[in-house]
């Protein structure tokens, strides 16, 4: 019986069974985004849109107090401008919107077709540090005119081939921060400051443990000197990069021409930072948190906290029962840090309740004439399944600190995952065997970090990609730091890296 | 001795010299924004980006008292989507950014080229009610799925041959609108609802007067029935349509088949609304309150409401002094309403104080030892350049009421200025005169609004277009509605429109 009802679940796969697919059966049912009619472009539907705000939200402050200003750069790149940085053309020249007309005519078949090309065509921004350094360039001539700390919100295009909704979409919404130095160490400092933003962002409100590290050479961004990174672990032990900060030392500055008369009268150049993170941190909190009844979510990034379910089984009690609900979520709403909602639609008492379920909120109440005669409240918790009835004086004065232990819960839960899927590996056998599914029934699940000692020899790397599509996600800034021997070359390893397969 | 004074300005050219050039160096005077190396397109910087990011803030709160929720639709638009509704490819297609290719690869001389074509060319959003007709018509299927309210916040592209900076740019920063809903008259509340949120927001918030509309047959939107604006009048007299609500009918709807089994189980087409506000409201902000000394922001809008200005005249008052005003800064920012800050930079006090002058922001103070021992301020408005010396306790004590005095005076001299420029007028030689420059020497400031009996003929509106540069900018909401005779045809004529110049 127990069996039975452990079979019943909201979403369709579960996620041994088929997690890609059941990722996308949870955003469904979510009803968080869906894919359009433009190649590889999502619509981010209103459920969806409230987390990405919710995080911007947070997000920003985090930006303001750290000394950032917001500003807006344009939508479009002249290729010029890409050419000046070998490594970056390289590696966005690859899959990027073209823009090379500027109106259209209607042909002799009577379709509109292309008119007026542009004398230089124009790409969609990829990322924007070269329009962003050209700028720079003209508001940086003194030492005086630094640092500049500049954020942008918006949205960037990378033509991606094999697109996945919030996890890998041809257009994204993004931040990317932009910061100019007179100094190398200044600079340096900005990118772990960003990095350490992400880090605690991650933790303290999307309840998603992070580990964070340096890339490898192979890795990194395209024109940075160092790319750092916070990289989670999902629900099938893959790791999601979910933000990066980069010290681009003066290779920017270089190309753009960001030079400035430093106090002691000489021309340097300026030393500059990049970081982001994008609409994938929403596919990160959904396969951190969601189980197989659907999303769940933090109460920190909730758009609701609570919904309240009346349930009314005769005409005659709707009134009161609804008039009960209304004063409930009046009562806790005052305090004005809970978003509580009444959920009166005409519907089945059970589709009701399983559409909240799959939305994740975190807290769902029913009250019937039972109940108000009592005046407690069934309350049910998103996370662990559990529900009761309290007292309603109980819940609305222990509300707060329900709200913070089930934040708290899910941390935990995600971390116990993380941890019981990390193991120091010391042998190539040992390697490529963790790194290989052994269970036909649920192929999708397996692996996870392997913490193994490395040379940095890039072909070990090259090898790791092509016959497990395994790569360094980062090289911990913290944890065990002691030195050993790399397994695939032999040869001396300053410190064990994560590896990982990867989104 | 006073016309002396008067002469000096901190903005060359004066608004009576040369208005067009005095708004450049207003904007330039306040950094709020610069042109950019890609055609067209702006560069929003910090000052200028708070002033948007403070209108988006209440905005956003007015959209959702109001029902809306966010979402995000495609930044492309395929070109077949465009050509479902005749008149809005009519209206677009002469000015967009087109996408052709997916990839640039080197050409033979070294050179970037675009590579990999796209089937189907894509359009970079000059609107959104074609790609998100399309959603809609995924979305609804019947009455229980009516209304949709969702409101989009983007940048869109509209290849515009003459720029200006706020005011009309390839690419600006904007909200859009777009509700569904089952009945015309849902859909028409739906469109005067979102005209008074205008209306309400330019006037409480930016203080700037507006004249809420509709637009006649030839300057609606493309594709609409029913076009409303808000029309503000610059400090040209020239009139800046500041926002716009369409009233779609089932036109849009018709294009993207967005149709609902109706409650009595008929098959209908939805009727739909789209208005929007942009980044052009920086520009009409600017223009309506500006002076001869730069910017002049009201208050609810100021990214700042209180510069305090240490006086320092010796290393030895130094500390006293900073401390002094850091006290203060705190004592004002402690309620949480007030945004303030101690400018401490190390430039000449002349320097800064016109610094901020040429910035706008609302209230100076001056703090210098002379002032500590009296336990004085001395407190400059910008609004009327009146400056005084206050005690501390009545500047603290009385600072919201000032605050809320100067937002209030900005909105009476705007009105007034508006009202001053607004005649009546019967014939057509007094038209003409009216619109046609009498001095010289300020060539750009003339005419205003006429409020003119006009019998709807747009022939009549092609020639005062051509003659005079002249067009309806609306037939009011509100005001005087009776009837008379048209003075350009002799026909009868059912109230009196607004004619001026405009942006």
């Amino acid at each position: 019986m127990a069996n039975e009802k452990a079979k019943r679940t909201a979403i369709t796969p579960t996620r041994e069974q088929d997690y890609p697919e059941w990722y996308q059966q949870v955003v469904k049912a979510a009803d968080l985004a869906e894919t359009s009619p433009v190649r590889g472009c999502m619509v981010i539907k209103p459920w969806g849109y409230s987390l990405w705000e919710n995080m911007q939200k947070v997000l920003d402050g985090k930006f303001k107090e750290t000394g950032h200003v917001n500003a807006y750069f344009p939508l479009f790149i002249p290729v010029s401008y890409l050419e000046k940085e070998a490594e970056h053309v390289e590696g966005f020249a690859k899959e990027c919107a073209v823009v090379t007309h500027s109106r259209l005519e209607v042909g002799p078949d009577g379709k509109l077709l292309p008119a007026s090309p542009l004398e230089e065509p124009l790409i969609v921004r990829p990322t924007s540090e070269t329009i962003i350094g050209e700028m720079y360039s003209r508001w940086v001539q003194s030492y005086r005119d630094l640092p500049i700390l500049v954020n942008q919100w918006a949205n960037v295009v990378r033509w991606e081939m094999r697109t996945r909704l919030f996890l890998r979409t041809a257009e994204f919404l993004w931040q990317e921060g932009h910061t100019a130095h007179a100094t190398e160490n200044e600079a340096r400092e900005e990118t772990i400051r960003m990095l350490k933003v992400y880090e605690d962002f991650a933790r303290d409100y999307m309840a998603m443990p992070v580990i964070s590290g340096k890339k490898t050479e192979g890795e990194k961004f395209p024109g940075a000197v160092d790319t750092y990174c916070i990289e989670a672990m999902m629900q099938d032990r893959k790791a999601l990069q979910a933000g990066t900060s980069h010290f681009l030392g003066q290779n920017f500055s270089k190309a753009s021409n960001i030079k400035f008369l430093s106090e002691s009268g000489v021309q340097e150049y300026a030393w500059t930072t990049s970081w982001g993170v994008s609409t994938r941190l929403v596919g990160g909190l959904i396969m951190t948190h969601s189980d197989d009844d659907g999303l769940v979510l933090p109460p920190k990034l909730a758009p609701l906290h609570v919904v309240i379910l009346p349930i009314i089984h005769s005409d005659s009690d709707r009134g009161k029962v609804l008039e009960y609900c209304s004063a409930l979520e009046k009562e806790i709403s005052s305090g004005g840090s809970v978003r509580v909602q009444v959920d009166s639609r005409d519907i089945r008492g059970g589709e009701k309740a399983w559409g909240w379920i799959k939305k994740g909120v975190p807290i769902r109440v029913e009250v019937g004439m039972r109940d108000i005669s009592s005046d407690s409240l069934f309350v049910c918790r998103r996370d662990t399944g559990e529900k009761k009835s309290v007292s309603r004086a109980e819940f609305v004065s222990g509300l707060s600190d329900l709200l913070g232990d089930i934040q708290g819960n899910l941390l935990k839960r995600a971390e116990k995952y993380r941890n019981d899927n990390t193991v120091e590996i010391d042998t190539k056998e040992d390697f490529y065997s963790f790194f290989t599914p052994k269970n036909s029934k649920k192929p999708e699940i397996h692996g996870g970090f392997a913490l193994t000692h490395f040379s940095g020899d890039p072909e070990v790397e090259d090898t790791l990609r092509k016959d497990l599509k395994v790569t360094v996600r980062c090289i911990p800034l913290e944890g065990d730091d002691s030195p050993g021997v790399c397994p695939f070359t032999g040869k001396p390893s300053r410190r064990r890296v994560i590896f990982g397969k990867s989104y």
